[in-house]
């Protein structure tokens, strides 16, 4: 164990990180990029080829001096799960190392009339699904993370309150790991986390310092900072629904009055757009199809329509204001029902955002639309899973039964 | 510079910020924290002693197998400096690598009654005194950080607005590189930054996810979230004073209605306490003095003190709860003004921060108060400084002259 030809993993990570993060690189530049000798680089390198992790591929173009081989992330030997347990639905999907989708499984159920255990065997079955996907391209799994929406106690790994879900104190990581064996580490997470790990693509500059803000009926999401999660003390950033921006307002399913999400949910919408018995506001009907409703009336120039949405984009703009005084993000990403209406709400958000930011320019925080829909917390939950990897990349097997097979 | 003898710097910098955050150890035992081999380890503990950044300090107590000597951070060979340009003071700061102070300095000035050029000029000046005094004692200064009030453009080093001290567009940063030369690197920063890096005392775990809240007439501060500062997108993060918490409220002196600042900061607590003739309302009077004014008045009971207090206390504690549902930060760092009444603020900012937080019991955020005082800003400038070293230790010429020395 303490023999002198082992590499360090410390070293193994920052070489990973770096070809996914900056993309294919030659070994010269990788030494230059991380203050590694040549002959270190080449080294690392050779060791992540063994674990299957990295290949060569192609040859740098328009260096200095001579043209070197490039090495690039091999994503296939691989994967993170990701699942989700939400009110109308349980979800998985697996991504690769170089975050390609491999399996995707998604299964509708209706959570109230089910019993947490119940949901749970549902998700476990998902999971033992996209497992065997994963399998049959000759991957191997490194790690499941699950979301979950609400207040989650991390460290116990149980849900204490989702309000959504209707759920007290259910011990979400215990019940999978007794459903599923202990074959790879399984983490449970804030969905909203999830969620905005997701849009920090990797290797985008402009994604790595974001906040994202979920829009549903509650309010929530995650923040980025440097490309990393802040999941806070203990778990809870992230709750920004509850910020309380209307004193003296609207009471709060929380108990507390006049906070964030009971203007800027969901429900405040389409309370000021629609009568009780409109369609917009029936929720047996498909959500992706209000929404489109909501649009086509906007876009009609409905005026009730479009005095709601202002409305609503305006109190969107007084949170998003008040939380980039506080955190200078490069963007503000907006997932959930706000993505749906991006194009009505985006003109007051940015007043807003101008009027009540303190830097010039808003501090250069742009207001964007998230485009990865309902996969959000899934995908963020793949990419948690596969962060193992990348902090310790020798946690893979090295793939000596594989070397000269048919991958 | 390719030579196969280079120790690299990554591995170099992990081992010196294990000795700094998680305290002396043995080699073998830092080879386990960091995954290394012993070989390895010893190599860089080696290298470090060369740079004079580590030595030997006694034998290892009961650890399993052979005691080992152990090996911690030795802190003389480097200095970082840290300055900070106020309204009524410049002043300066010298740390050494182990966090000593080897030099201070300050100077009692009127910002209003100088030119920005005549302000560089003092400051200038005690920058090189404390330079002197470094090297007086056989070390060598690595970097400065100057610390100032107000919306700074980071990437130019520009104070765009420094409302206290009435600049605007000071190039703070050339103007003092002009005076002061080249010898080794200068960073700006905005004040509440440094105010929070200085609370964030390494090795300490409970003070690695923290928020400092700094209170005068201004509200400011600044975010530490895994020991790093975060500054945000273009270096605005920390701008809590201007979150609105009061829509309709007061007018701020930033032109917007509400702000946090109109409620929470030294103005509203004054106006509140005493009337305008009353000595605690009189700026001509030290701050200090003012403070303990209203202390001894409270402690006697006086009813509008206490009604001034309590009514701020609440408006700070809505704002400490808006950010913690945000963040969920180990501990609110209270300061300036707030630190001085800490005693009298506490228990309101404790109720309001559990009433207005979704997560149970805060999420487990304490309320603290600095006892930094007007020394943060200083004192986070040099530790700013001194994270070059921490990142890159080669960047110490070795000691080949001092082997064998006085030292």
């Amino acid at each position: 164990m303490q023999g002198g030809s082992r590499v360090r993993s410390p070293n193994l990570s920052l070489v990973l990180r770096q070809l996914r993060d900056q993309g294919p690189r030659s070994r010269a530049r990788l030494a230059t990029d991380l203050g590694l000798t040549r002959s270190a680089a080449s080294t690392l390198v050779a060791e992540l080829e063994e674990l299957g992790l990295v290949r060569t591929a192609g040859v740098e173009r328009g260096g200095v001096g001579r043209p070197g081989s490039l090495v690039e992330i091999d994503g296939r030997a691989v994967c993170g799960i990701g699942a989700e347990i939400n009110v109308n639905h349980v979800s998985t999907i697996a991504l690769d190392l170089s975050g390609q989708v491999v399996a995707e499984h998604r299964l509708a159920l209706d959570a109230h009339r089910l019993t947490a255990d119940e949901v749970l065997d549902k998700l476990a079955e998902l999971v033992r699904r996209t497992d065997a996907d994963v399998r049959t391209v000759g991957a191997t799994p490194v790690g499941l993370t699950v979301g979950v929406a609400g207040l989650l106690d991390s460290a116990r790994e149980v849900l204490a309150v989702g309000p959504n879900l209707g759920w007290r104190d259910v011990p979400v990581g215990a019940g999978l790991r007794a459903r599923l064996g202990a074959a790879y580490p399984l983490g449970v997470e804030n969905e909203g986390n999830l969620a905005a790990i997701a849009e920090a693509v990797p290797g985008d500059a402009t994604r790595q310092d974001i906040l994202v803000i979920f829009g549903e009926v509650g309010v929530g999401g995650g923040i980025v900072a440097g490309g990393r999660l802040l999941r806070g003390h203990q778990g809870y950033a992230g709750e920004f629904g509850h910020m309380i921006v209307e004193p003296g307002g609207r009471r709060c399913g929380c108990g507390r009055v006049g906070c964030w999400e009971t203007v800027a949910g969901l429900r405040a919408l389409l309370d000021a757009a629609a009568d009780p018995d409109d369609p917009v506001r029936d929720p047996a009907l498909s959500l992706d199809d209000r929404i489109a409703e909501i649009n086509r009336r906007a876009d009609l120039g409905d005026t009730r329509t479009r005095a709601a949405l202002d409305q609503v984009a305006g109190w969107i703009g007084v949170g998003a204001a008040l939380l980039t005084n506080a955190l200078n993000p490069a963007a503000i990403v907006l997932s959930g029902y706000f993505a749906g209406l991006g194009q009505q709400l985006r003109p007051l958000i940015e007043e807003q955002l101008q009027a009540g930011v303190l830097a010039p320019y808003s501090g250069g925080t742009r207001v964007e639309f998230s485009t990865l829909g309902f996969t959000a917390a899934v995908r963020g939950g793949a990419a948690v899973a596969l962060e193992a990897v990348f902090d310790d990349p020798t946690l893979v097997a090295p793939r000596a039964a594989l070397v000269g097979g048919t991958r």
